[in-house]
């Protein structure tokens, strides 16, 4: 059996040999029957599934994304099972669907962490949930979770950073920024040696490569200037604010949520694990998980799904 | 003679018949020489230029961008004449063209306006120009025009709302929104009423139709949500709060100009012309220039041309 879980983005599948990060964005109308028909070629019978992809741009409204998300997977695993807000498993493109990868994790972990605050930093966002409450959980939509601090919509790759930041301070100059797509929160990470190359795994902003000079040109661009004028000095002050905001965002929000659920361990989970379980002081989920801990809900839905022997009867 | 602004998302041709605006966004390859050939057969053989859209991302830095840009203009008008930072004309791709369209703006003006402010509101961003003060502008860059407020990253279309405010009041909850570019200012004007399907002259974030239905949908995305979550009293919330702070950042912005250069009077021009002069109680040039108001540099930079008899000799 295979976990998968669709984000607007990603496509991230675990099997038995770990775990498969594939960038299909669903707004370019990214293949998923194809990227999954190799795992039916490989031996796997089964699917366990996830998604928050729904909610991407292409779609009218989430149930034409839930179905959309259903159809294709169905193509190459006709008996798959989706996991749904209710904690159940559905077979057919069920409203319930929507945007339930995060309760998946909350549903494997919660036994065995119930003291715990769970942080998952993603490319795109941040999931922050209290374990101990599974049943208050239930049916939380994304609006919901954004109004709790449940939902953080900043990450680590992709997120615009006319998003994070509305002014920079620019050898102690206050500068307002552009508001346009010029660069994202991986090119800050990136020139800050948070993430590498290979973890830059997001379309670029102006479709250029993936260096540190190319990053740096893009963080210059964020202010109207060619790095020749700021100088690599500047475009670092522009992605050391950019984590510091991103930093203070995220940490406030998991400690608040900590606090008001008298939890008394954070663990972090996603591609941000590392960086913020030291910042965090909090217990990093890959060294326990390995991999498979940038990938928890592709992971987690597996596991429940063995776990009630879905595809055993 | 016909006067050009290129831009990074429009080209704004000012002739004898007026102003002709083309969306021709650089970043997607748009065909400068083709969209200006037609001017060339109507009998058109001369053109003043300005340009902004050097800062476009497809370039990798400024001096590039102006030699496309040149160069595309050449080979519909071997002879154009480019106005600079320098309030000068030249022939070839030099630094000084960077962004130079807002200069002649305040150039053509600043002698009948010696005592106002302009602020011209487009589709991307505002100038804000104390036209008393022309020889104090000459050679500021894009950055420094950012730190001195005489450049405002918004705009009535293009700027992602994520840009604009990071969480907004729902049915009084606050609720920290999406940092995709799920929505425009454009969807939150057109809804409130302010500009026509035919001025929303932008593609849409989902290349969906411009209806008000689908800008609504767009708005209610913002946070997470099919429209039917949120209904349209929801998705209207959100539009006026993009727009309340709009106005206060772009009036606060001009009433500080004002201010800080003791001018007595307020003109406005661009596309948002006639909704912020009623906000500001100020001048709307629309009234006085016409249509051209909303292509001012291409119109100012023809005329400057005409007046310093630039092709005549």
């Amino acid at each position: 059996m295979i976990g998968i879980d669709v984000g607007g983005a990603n496509l991230k599948v675990v099997n038995d040999e770990g775990v498969h990060i594939h960038y299909c964005p669903l707004w370019e109308k990214a293949p998923i029957a194809d990227t999954l028909k190799p795992y039916v070629k490989q031996g796997e019978t089964s699917a366990a599934v996830v998604m928050s992809g729904e909610l991407a741009d292409c779609f009218e409204n989430k149930l034409q994304g839930i179905s959309f998300i259903v159809g294709e997977v169905q193509k190459a695993f006709p008996g798959a099972r989706f996991y749904g807000m209710d904690a159940q498993f559905h077979e057919r493109p069920v409203p319930q669907l929507a945007a339930a990868n995060w309760l998946a994790s909350a549903d494997y972990l919660r036994e065995r962490y119930a003291g715990a605050i769970l942080l998952d930093l993603g490319s795109t966002t941040a999931d922050i949930i209290p374990l101990g409450h599974f049943g208050s959980l239930h049916e939380l939509t994304d609006l919901n979770r954004l109004q709790k601090g449940f939902l953080l919509y900043t990450g680590m790759l992709r997120t615009n950073i006319a998003a994070i930041l509305q002014s920079v301070d620019l050898f102690g100059i206050p500068t307002p920024i552009s508001s346009e797509y010029f660069a994202t929160s991986a090119d800050a990470h990136f020139v800050l040696g948070h993430i590498t190359p290979d973890e830059y795994a997001c379309d670029t902003p102006d479709h250029k490569e993936k260096t540190r000079n190319a990053s740096l040109r893009r963080l210059a661009r964020v202010v109207c200037a060619d790095l020749e004028e700021i100088g690599e000095e500047g475009a670092l002050q522009i992605a050391h604010q950019v984590y510091e905001r991103q930093k203070a965002m995220v940490c406030n929000a998991a400690r608040a949520c900590a606090m008001a659920y008298g939890a008394q361990e954070i663990l972090v989970a996603g591609i941000g694990a590392r960086l913020f379980a030291r910042e965090l002081g909090a217990q990093d989920l890959n060294r326990e998980l390995g991999p498979v801990a940038d990938a928890l809900p592709a992971f987690a839905v597996r596991e429940i799904a063995l776990r009630n022997r879905e595809f055993s009867h």
